[in-house]
């Protein structure tokens, strides 16, 4: 049997490592053990690309090692490529191939049938999205508007107020109240329910998010008109929402912020507004004739995709509250970010640091480039997307979409990485499943995108870290300690640092619970933010995970030194041997330095170890 | 064919008119137009009586007439009577009997069989239920507390701010929402919705209730804490609901009205308590071992009627969230009246003015009279029941009840006037049937009680009239005007007179439109308020229905004068000729003066007309 090897997580076969910009060289190496091999060729192909499949004949260096340099082309996108061997002997002439296991990267297989063969991936991307100075050091604080803090709610004596009620909602008694949706009998939202958090109640927790916390960012769920709690049915992009405040509370939040600095990013819903927008205007709130419902004179009309008007509607996952906007459509994208008025126009010049772009997949590349072009007349402002998936490869209504490739987002949400964190934690994913996983985001992203990307434990959208474990505190720990060590910008999600349990929404947006903070798991939350404030490795420090059986462990390291987490996911004590532990990548300290500073080290079931140490690293790649 | 005629309505035939005292002297008169009669007998016997029916022969006054004073007996309760003829002639002898002709009074029928004769009915009670001495002159305004007013709600940038919360509600955010019951998939309650009124938004509108509207009493439904905002699941008798006020705040309240020349009736909620009360304690609020549910060892244990202990419990209609009580269980009713510091001793020092008694029908009579006896220890303090229908007939759970017999209730809720007044102007009773439904109650009901009667044309538990009234505000004035005009003291539905609508339980419940007041309609209310307070033959005027095709008429008078309200409730302009005008009793004014007064009279439709005039009468019976 022909012995036959490659693997791109390793530099000595493929170089440079991951993705790789437009109209560069990556250096491609084959083993092939065998003495027959008459020709070995490399095939490539750029997704959608015009050429098709380009076949090249690899060089040979002797001792089994065959080698070509491929220049990646001007126009970014996925290229796909396996291996093609053919070998002669006495008996004749063999074709095999080599491709990937499983479509990741990795250790690949050999394939006897070319029309089998699965191919790796490269992401080839068009330009680094070196994100604004301040972003790689932000350590984030997500906040649901109407969830975290009011000024109006301070009085005991008194519940349940709010500044400029909308007409038919509810308001909670308590702020300790569990959250609870009002439904018909057909299941749909009859009265939408309210805490009543503020802007200027978020001005009030400065102090506490700065000092006592110690985040330095904010993203704010939406905080536009809207009639629902969440806001996710924009009704007036030009407008706060007046149970939220005014602009005037809204300039004086982003000065308090800024001359804290601190950093605030917005969410903008664009994908679809509200039934009762003053663009659709479905019950008329906004008067007789402005609305694509009411009139197809309506400046709005063209936005909207009507079947029979106006009854018939495109609307966001068939909810009929919210209908869908044609996003290619010119006068909406003018409106948005094309206008000299347009609403980012507008946000942009209240100084705010950037946007997270709900439902990303929702939105053309062209759209989201648009914002992006908009977003760059401005300094140092991010650009975030809502992606549930690894960006670089997802398909959406049939179509690769082209997010991180350069002039798109700047980073995506990144639940691939909760989604391994929580099955190391739950026990569903082993150690080396998850290095694996981690490695492949590593080599799809561009490298400063996998660094820029948004990282969560926890959001809106989820249940809540503490409900996922268990509401075990040390496993929390774990997680949190997971998400600060792992590349990319932390998010706390509000009132998880506080002991918010809470299952799927709306549970999982109980208000923060002032005046009964969980202090155990609060001492958690600050000292990890403390070491991702002090730790200069974990910002942009290359990453690489290593795993035993039992045992998960991070990687980060400069030229300058390392930091290491290791994680005992286990309810059994774990002893770390070095032998037993595995690296998905070349690890950059010695096999002597790794013995000296893990042989022997014991974690408690559930427990992490955490070090830190300044020295010059030689092994880089 | 024999002609015989007996009438209760007309004195000729029966006198005294109507319900008797115990021990009085009846005289009745029989006609029978034949020669042939050999003895008349009348027959009569006292429900449940110790005697059967007892048989007298009627005295023979010559002309056809036979008479006989019967004395009756010295116990309360119904007697039933009709009369036997046994007539002689050649071909042999005969037996006729006349009874009523459907168990009401009126003109009766012959019947040939015994056995199948309905007879009459007459009550007979122990005692004028003669009323305090501001009860007649009472104009009452209900206020279902948590609607009517709130001295928080006053500003304008805020909303939904109540006093003291409870766990788990919703607050209304506008008073211009509309009530909304918040159920959950099992159509059960899940969370309490409120608008927050308050006791002292109450007091802040007294100016609004004596100056402006004019009325001069006070029904308040239930105000001790309870879970709902309807509050008639008691939590604790003995305490205020802290979202309403406190102790201070209601004696406030109290010298406030009666400062005002105003009285003030509570709500007895005794047939249930709350599932959450501290009596049952089901989910714990009132600590660990307070309530019946928790332990039987709770000194309320004996309260209740368990199955299984404690999941199976008996409940008011079979609602889990109000188990009933055993009203016949001895500590529950020295808790309730019979204690030195019971219930109703606590608040009567509090100088309320009366109790309306919830669902009377599940209250026994000696509980009823347990608490009159209560009331009778303190001065001008009236007991109203909450009876549907005539509460003189009344039948529940298989027992005649003895509400007005004296002793009991002083006053009924009057349902069956409502009945007859939204039957009229609705058109589903004639003007003669509804005369006939008046008179019979008239008859029905002991004097006193009668002119004691609680009457509404609308309350918390029924539809609001301007809605029965299709929004038909000149029906609304007829209604309002019947109200006025009828024996009984009138009782307006807090917003009736602003012109709140509102259907079925919980629309009938909004909130008051301070602020945008009909003021046509406001109008209305002031003027029969004004009559009411001015009018002297209204308060205790003795009461004669009469009708035509097309008209119903009231007359009121004493010796004095009289008052007479016309209604035309036909779309058609109606012109009255006093020959068409049928009573059912005796016209105490002459075919003359009623030919001046009212010949020729025009009422364009859904109008009234109303003449009052002080005069002598003579025909007074």
């Amino acid at each position: 049997m022909v012995h036959i090897y490659f693997n791109p997580w390793l530099t000595k076969y493929k170089k440079p490592f991951g993705a790789v910009r437009v109209g560069k060289h990556v250096n491609f190496s084959l083993f092939v053990d065998s003495p027959n091999v008459k020709e070995v060729q490399f095939v490539i192909r750029l997704e959608n690309g015009p050429h098709g499949k380009e076949y090249y004949r690899m060089n040979d260096e002797g001792d089994g090692n065959y080698t070509f340099r491929y220049k990646l082309g001007e126009e970014a996108g996925l290229y796909f490529y396996y291996f093609r061997i053919k070998e002669e002997t006495n008996e004749g002439s063999y074709r095999m191939f080599y491709g990937s296991q499983n479509g990741l990267g990795g250790e690949g297989r050999y394939y006897g049938d070319e029309n089998e063969v699965i191919p790796y991936s490269l992401t080839c991307y068009r330009s680094a999205e070196v994100p604004p100075d301040w972003y790689r050091e932000a350590i984030f604080y997500q906040i649901f508007p109407d969830r975290f803090a009011s000024h109006l709610q301070k009085d005991k004596e008194s519940g349940g107020r709010v500044l400029h009620p909308k007409e038919n909602i509810f308001i909670y008694g308590k702020t300790t109240d569990l959250p609870y949706y009002v439904k018909d009998g057909n299941g749909e939202i009859a009265r939408w329910d309210f805490y009543g958090g503020t802007l200027q109640g978020i001005i009030d927790k400065i102090p506490y998010l700065k000092e006592e916390l110690g985040v330095n960012a904010l993203y704010l769920n939406p905080i536009f008109e809207a009639r629902s709690n969440h806001r996710y049915d924009t009704s007036d992009y030009f407008n706060i929402d007046p149970m939220l405040g005014d602009e005037r509370t809204f300039k004086k939040l982003i000065s308090a912020l800024h001359e804290n600095d601190m950093h605030l990013i917005l969410d903008g819903v664009f994908s679809h507004v509200g039934k009762n927008s003053k663009y659709f205007n479905y019950d008329g709130f906004y008067g007789d004739d402005v609305g694509a419902y009411q009139t197809p004179n309506s400046p709005y009309f063209e936005w909207f995709k009507f079947g029979q008007y106006p009854s018939e509607y495109k609307s966001w996952w068939g909810i009929d509250d919210l209908p869908e906007i044609d996003k290619d459509n010119r006068k909406f994208q003018e409106y948005i970010y094309g206008d000299v008025d347009s609403v980012l126009a507008k946000w942009n010049q209240f100084n705010i640091d950037g946007w997270r772009l709900d439902v990303a997949d929702e939105l053309p590349d062209t759209f989201i480039q648009g914002i992006r072009k908009n977003l760059d007349t401005y300094p140092e402002k991010i650009l975030i997307g809502e992606v549930w998936e690894d960006a670089s490869r997802k398909i959406a209504y049939d179509k690769r979409r082209q997010y991180i490739l350069g002039g798109g987002l700047n980073a995506c949400m990144n639940y691939p990485f909760r989604d391994i964190i929580l099955g190391i934690l739950q026990g569903n994913k082993t150690p080396g499943d998850a290095a694996i996983e981690l490695t492949q985001l590593r080599e799809n992203y561009p490298y400063d995108v996998f660094f820029n990307n948004f990282n969560n434990i926890g959001t809106h959208d989820t249940e809540r870290i503490l409900t996922m474990m268990g509401n075990h505190k040390g496993k929390v720990n774990l997680a949190l300690g997971l998400m600060f060590m792992l590349p990319g910008v932390p998010c706390i999600y509000y009132g998880d640092e506080a002991g918010l349990a809470g299952g799927k929404d709306p549970d999982n947006r109980r208000f923060y619970p002032w005046g009964h903070v969980d202090k155990e798991l609060f001492k958690v939350f600050k000292r990890w933010i403390s070491i991702r404030q002090t730790d200069k490795f974990l910002q942009n420090g290359e990453f690489v995970p290593f795993y035993s059986a039992h045992i998960f462990g991070v990687l980060r390291y400069t030229s300058k030194g390392y930091s290491i987490y290791l994680v005992n996911p286990t309810d059994r004590k774990q002893i770390i041997e070095t032998d037993e532990l595995n690296f998905t990548r070349v690890c950059p300290l010695s096999y002597e330095k790794m013995k000296e500073i893990l042989d022997g080290i014991e974690i408690p079931p559930f427990e992490g170890y955490f070090l830190s140490e300044n020295i010059k690293i030689e092994n880089f790649e």
